[in-house]
């Protein structure tokens, strides 16, 4: 028998009217999702409510509900980028596979485990509920057939045969954005990503003058109304621009969350005064805000935080510990939640104060009254430094609590966290982008056994993954911004997409860096900082068991379906 | 209703009869595998032997295969280990929760996808089989109730009584290897551990003395005969002893590797006069050895590379270049694969040196004539340092030709290279621990939402699937040592150990870091390191993709079953 009749038969690799298909798929995993929720809605929140002790009693069963719902949104959005392309004569080869291999691996993950971590699969049995059944017709092929190992291999033919390019398959957005993501990926290209090694490896600030372009071509006003110096955009432009500032390095990426949050509060929060006295600054990047939230003691808890504010005549004094914040030295203006009310230890006494402080650097970090700080040295997301705080009787005149009204800091800020969440997202995709790119560009170039690595399976079906997903992320991340620009509270869908993008640029950047074999082992090859870069997403910005538990909740909310 | 109704219906939390329950399943999984393998092999290897186009072209099926029968093997071994301790009256609660726990996720990877990467799970399907019949009697109550919450909870409950104890959970190794532990285990505390950190930040040697301490305890002896000045013990004394000072840091564990490779090779393929002459050297640390096999363009494919030895009267001269050689300036033989038949590209052109070099430091790393190099600066494994290395004219002797004959050295290395996989097993087991105790300690420690994190599902359950997970790779990897003990060919088994290995020390690091928040993130603390280590593992003494292909390759042939 020769080596030729030893292959498999060949393979049809597009199932036919495939988006008829995944629409009855969806349907499906709407079925078994609907159940799982009725389900624990049962056991868990019987009145319509889920209460602390039971959530927690309860929390494996709640957190695989949150990652069976973010995978079933995600086919969703995907399906709604495919239905759409299709309307509009976008609909490709790519694109065709990309959905195609999405649903085939999702539907595979919903029946047989969804990865929540790497040791952590969680299965229909672990909430309580039967898998789907595989004989449903409406999922059998897409099972069986959808993310085939033919499949995979001419999904990445392709990609390699369109060369570096913009994104991997039509985003599916209006041209505008097109139009923004390619002036960003050129910046990044030319002005960031030649950098981002040295920048790390020398544990560097991103030069201010590079903060300064950015603040000329509108980063850090995006999104603020026109009538406050902004430009006035939607959350999906701030999503494209933050993709492909990360994709050239996270922190340059990261720049624009601490602008992001500091305007959204002031918008969402403050005074009519506020607004007019902060936000132009910091949309021209005159003012460069950061975040003062986290404290030793309290980083997922945060409602429960001690760092104590109190007046003395038109004055806050502040005293207490914060740590892990970001670019805290190099910034003029802290976003720094506070609790006024010394009576109680909930998120019912915190304040948001707008305190500015003076700009300092790497010889004279802090240099300010009542303020002092300690750098933390971290795996990745440089650029910016960490710093530990310590507040002894620092001061804040009272006309800068936001909104003027005590008591209102921590609603002010989860509704904040919403933008940033999404922001977050972006900054993830841009990162898996990068991961994508890298890997795919070795494994075309690198020979072993006589052939290109992206001519074996094992590395061609890693590619393939990671298009797909970059993709679906993407997909359910436009889908937040688009809920946040309607006004509707959208923790739940930022929450989706903060959780499915952080394991998304972590699996890509893990499995770029395997591609690349010792090399990328290497600290002069860019995939082992874009690897340690990855680690931080699942963390910051509320962690992936924080994003779990808080899309839990809403999900057993009464009136949702 | 109030909060306790809605809470679950108290669980029966171990299954009774388990070890009958859990030999009934690990029957239900072999016969799986057979199918698997019959199914393959049909297609694959239609004459008993897998060729390179066919196993190209099946990869995906064929490395799903290598991890079903990775993961069956890993069972057998759990179920094997279980039975010993039940006999002997030493199955303990918390071995039967690891025993329960390990079928029950193991048995639901196998049905619904193992996890070859993160992204990359095989099912069922992917092989081309039907996924095993849930109502099997002999496997539903371990899918459904095996790996239940109420039973990590309780494996964990357990493990924080136990305090830090030298295994969680009864090795099942007789009394003297608990003895070798324990010394190890205190020496890595005392001598080791401390100072890990810092070596690894300041990228600095391990101290000379410190290897001259291990050479005076039989660390790079042990497993040579007495006769050539070792101590003659099993392989493995040498994973016990791998995994405690790996636990300290894999740098330290890791320098064993290439005293064994070097003893190996000689002992495997030495004339008498160079076993004489170089094994008691080897044994006491006098000599210590390099591993010089990888080249630029030649790392997976090793038996394509292209350094050149070519005779020059009573000598060899080397040309070409090596890379990737862990600890190459401060030692003082190489083990040097080279081509010394210039009309092969293939294997069977290669031959194995002896080649002695001076030692060398930072200031002058290779003092010797034909020779440079240049240092790689690495993520994580540091300790010995990497360098890349180039030959130009180099001499070694005639004499020493490794056995005295050309063309065998691609096979003494591949018989070698089960010792160095089993050896490299056991150092992934050593990181995972140590993540595992990290992770324990911390979660034991740290309060958030008013109680310490491990009374959380999401971190309990981390922290119980590590110590299954460990336990797991610990019963597969001593299971392999036996086999290369009794001088059986086991690159099945060590490929095996080595993947399992690799996989599950990868996410015990990711898991504990992510257990660490924030704090993981900080290069201050031990985690940070830790997965930068633990990365390695997937990568060195064969990368993942290569150990699923030398074990699909052996599971086809002929005769196995
Ligand atoms: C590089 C970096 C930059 C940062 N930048 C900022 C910044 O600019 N400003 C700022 O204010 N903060 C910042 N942070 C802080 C960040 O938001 C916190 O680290 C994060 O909120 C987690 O808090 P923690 O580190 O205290 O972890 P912990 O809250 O101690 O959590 C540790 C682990 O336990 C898990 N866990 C906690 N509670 C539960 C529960 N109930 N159930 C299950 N699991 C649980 C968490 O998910 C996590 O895995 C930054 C952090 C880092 C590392
Ligand atoms: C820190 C470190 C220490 C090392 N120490 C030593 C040492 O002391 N001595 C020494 O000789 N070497 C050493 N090595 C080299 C190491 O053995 C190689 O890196 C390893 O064998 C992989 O080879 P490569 O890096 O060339 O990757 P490649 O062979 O280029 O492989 C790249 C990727 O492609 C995959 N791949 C390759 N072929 C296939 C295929 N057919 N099918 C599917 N996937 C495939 C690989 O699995 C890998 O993921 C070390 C490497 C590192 C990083
Ligand atoms: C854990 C966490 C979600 C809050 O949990 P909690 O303390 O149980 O607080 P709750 O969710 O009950 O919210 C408190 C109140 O805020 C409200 N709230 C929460 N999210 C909201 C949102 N997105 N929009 C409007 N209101 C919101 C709640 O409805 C509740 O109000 P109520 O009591 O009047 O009903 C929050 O602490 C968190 O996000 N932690 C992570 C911290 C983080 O991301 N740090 C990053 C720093 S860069
Ligand atoms: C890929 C790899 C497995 C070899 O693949 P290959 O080139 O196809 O070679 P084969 O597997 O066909 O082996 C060649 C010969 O060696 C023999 N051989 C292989 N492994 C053997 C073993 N463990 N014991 C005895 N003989 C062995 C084979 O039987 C074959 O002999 P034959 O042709 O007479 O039948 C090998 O190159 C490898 O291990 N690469 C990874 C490199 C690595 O680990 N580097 C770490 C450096 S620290």
């Amino acid at each position: 028998m020769t080596q030729t009749q030893a292959a498999a038969p060949t393979q049809t690799i597009l199932l036919d009217s495939l988006t008829a298909r995944t629409a009855r798929a969806l349907e499906a995993a709407d079925d078994h999702l609907r159940a799982a929720r009725v389900a624990l809605a049962a056991r868990v929140a019987p009145d319509g409510r889920a209460y602390g002790t039971a959530l927690n009693a309860h929390q494996s069963a709640l957190h695989g509900l949150s990652w069976l719902a973010t995978t079933v949104e995600a086919l969703r959005q995907l399906q709604g980028w495919a239905a759409r392309l299709e309307a509009d004569g976008r609909f490709g080869e790519a694109e065709a596979l990309i959905l195609q291999i999405g649903f085939g691996e999702y539907l595979n993950q919903i029946a047989g485990g969804i990865p929540m971590s790497q040791g952590e699969l969680t299965r229909p049995a672990d909430i309580g509920i039967a898998a789907p059944d595989a004989s449903d017709l409406r999922l059998a092929d897409l099972l069986r057939h959808g993310n085939s190992d033919a499949a995979r291999q001419r999904l990445v033919t392709l990609l390699q045969a369109q060369g570096p390019a913009p994104s991997f398959g039509a985003t599916g957005l209006d041209e505008e954005y097109d139009m923004i993501r390619d002036q960003f990926r050129r910046f990044a290209d030319e002005k960031v990503e030649p950098f981002a090694q040295s920048w790390h490896q020398e544990n560097a600030y991103i030069p201010m003058d590079l903060i300064a372009e950015m603040g000329e071509m509108g980063v850090f006003g995006l999104t603020i109304p026109e009538e406050y110096g902004g430009f006035g955009m939607s959350k999906t432009a701030m999503c494209v621009v933050s993709e492909e500032l990360s994709r050239g390095y996270i922190g340059v990426g990261s720049l624009g969350t601490r602008s992001e949050i500091a305007a959204e509060l002031i918008l969402g929060g403050g005074t009519e005064a506020q607004k007019q006295d902060w936000l132009p600054r910091i949309a021209s990047a005159e003012t460069l805000p950061t975040a003062v939230f986290t404290e030793p003691n309290t980083g997922s808890d945060l409602g429960s935080l001690r760092t104590r504010a109190t007046i003395e005549g038109d004055s806050y004094r502040v005293t207490g510990n914060k740590t892990w914040i970001t670019h805290a030295a190099r910034t003029d203006l802290m976003t720094l939640l506070v609790r006024t009310d010394p009576d109680t230890s909930n998120y019912s006494g915190l304040s948001m104060l707008l305190a500015e402080k003076p700009r300092g650097d790497d010889s004279l970090p802090f240099p300010a009254d009542g303020m002092t700080g300690g750098e933390i040295e971290v795996l990745g997301y440089r650029g910016m430094k960490e710093y530990e705080l310590a507040f002894d009787g620092f001061t804040v005149p009272r006309a800068n609590l936001l909104g003027g009204v005590e008591g209102q800091g921590f609603k002010q800020l989860m509704q904040t966290f919403e933008s940033a969440r999404i922001q977050t997202a972006a900054r993830a995709i841009g990162v898996a982008q990068n991961a994508f790119e890298l890997g795919l560009r070795y494994a075309t170039e690198r020979v072993q056994f006589g052939t290109p690595l992206a001519t074996f399976p094992r590395i061609y079906g890693k590619l393939a993954m990671m298009a797909v997903e970059i993709m679906i992320t993407r997909q359910l991340t436009y889908h937040s911004a688009r809920e946040k620009d309607a006004g509707r509270r959208c923790d739940l869908e930022a929450g989706m997409a903060k959780l499915l993008g952080a394991r998304v640029a972590w699996a890509c950047a893990d499995n770029s860096l395997q591609i690349h074999g010792g090399n990328g082992f290497a600290l002069e090859y860019p995939i082992s900082r874009v690897l340690c870069d990855a680690r931080i997403l699942n963390i910051f910005e509320g962690a992936a068991e924080i994003q779990a538990q808080v899309i839990a909740r809403r999900l057993l909310e009464t009136g949702r379906n």
